[in-house]
């Protein structure tokens, strides 16, 4: 059976202090996070797709997306896969693959994949964060919030649920004023649909780009995509149930958002600017 | 204070008969799934990108994507919004929607999003189902398996997340045969990358396409897209800790795969085919 090796779980994960929220009680705790970075699949040299995703396996990966996307039948289509050199990397490590196929025509509406802009120049974490700042500025709120109030968000979050009520099978997001007063909650099958929901209600209201200081908070992970929204809304505050991801940390860090993860009855795990959470 | 509507509930959610086993003992109920369809977001009458969504909020939706992934900056932006007209659909409903933007130039490279096969023949859960079909046949396996091994998975699941076990921000996706015994559990941020992980090992060791019947069993929720590559890879089970949506559950029926959901302790739920899971 394959299972991560040990090289992978130290490329999997990072480590970061945070603070650790119990019942009114915080503590910095050095926190292990699980790293996110984007990656690049060339096929003979020529940008194919680029997908976020926790590096390790990464052979694997590449080999299982080009399968279930249809691009090869077999492995036997697979010629070669192997990393491209890239300088900028601080670890040596390379987040491009490049695979040469054998015998296989990719159609052309198959080129038409997400890609993000600013790959040329290296691809990693920052050049990533990077290519955002061309298109956000720094939140410039700098509210505080209570604990209290945060704790009360899965609360009202799960009250407002109407469609999860009924199948168990949805994500949510909502947006709340620093009070805990619920502007907008959606709910959809993604979580970065139900956090598109929220703030396109909020563009239409006329409160977004955030005019106050708000508490985006969502079900399940914080991953980068998540706080890249909060940023592109000016949102100060970005909470999830779950964990935050070590490049949704980093971009919160950079970018003036209060990112809390595990939000749960009166547990939370603050990762960045700490002290804009009121204990109390 | 925006919550979905009761029209909005509607759409977002479907009836189908389940099999609900608890400790042994299954029954045939009526059960509510979450609705998962396609959106295509077209751009001045050219399409732009397709989406799975869950229905409901729909003009929100677009709004915020196009806010998020920074197409328009305000709302002024957006001339106007509406369904396109969509003779193919049952229901009357359009999941095509056009946008006229006022005065925003849209770079080339936005427009190389991730655009699905088949969209211009209608678009709808069932036109994507059919524009699979061209990729793959349905799973010729009809093997049974027993609730009791599936009962083992997430225990089994769980104990080889490593990175899991860190950080608690990671998904999974196990591959097993029909007794139990893993072939390969890969973790990532991302469901659909630690099933690709998954997939990827098997198709480099030969065991992928399956060459018996296999399970894929994924943390978090059933979406088409996993039933999709469990079908590329001919895995005749899926199942999963969460719920499924009805695009899935459609899908699998399909195809000839068995779908479970919230498999949890000596609990699940059958979607399809539920005489091949064996109650002892």
């Amino acid at each position: 059976m394959s299972r991560p090796e040990h090289s992978d779980l130290r490329k999997a994960t990072a480590s970061a202090p945070v603070l650790q929220v119990r019942e009114k009680t915080g503590k910095i705790v050095e926190d292990a996070l699980v790293v996110e970075e984007p990656l690049e699949i060339r096929l003979g040299g020529r940008a194919f797709s680029v997908t976020m995703r926790t590096p390790g396996q990464d052979y694997d990966l590449v080999r299982g997306l080009l399968f279930t996307e249809g691009i090869i039948r077999s492995k036997s289509e697979i010629g070669a896969i192997q990393y491209c050199h890239d300088e900028s990397s601080d670890t040596g490590e390379s987040n491009i693959i490049n695979v040469h196929l054998a015998g296989v025509e990719v159609a052309d509406r198959l080129w038409q994949r997400n890609l993000m802009a600013g790959s040329s120049c290296g691809l990693c974490g920052k050049a990533t964060i990077e290519a955002l700042s061309e298109a956000a500025s720094p939140v410039r709120w700098s509210a505080r919030v209570r604990g209290s109030t945060l704790s009360q968000l899965p609360g009202k979050l799960r009250s407002a649920q109407v469609v999860f009520e009924r199948t168990g099978g949805l994500h949510a997001a909502g947006i709340f004023d620093t009070n805990g007063e619920a502007l907008a909650i959606c709910e959809d099958i993604g979580r970065h649909n139900a956090t598109d929901k929220a703030i396109g209600r909020g563009l239409d209201e006329g409160w977004i780009p955030a005019n106050e200081p708000l508490v985006l908070f969502v079900s399940g992970r914080a991953s980068f995509e998540i706080v890249q929204k909060a940023l592109m809304a000016q949102m100060g505050f970005v909470a999830s149930v779950s964990a935050a991801s070590h490049l949704a940390v980093e971009l919160a860090e950079q970018n003036n958002i209060v990112l809390i993860g595990f939000l749960r009855d009166s547990a939370m795990t603050v990762y960045t600017l700490s002290n804009r959470v009121v204990l109390d």
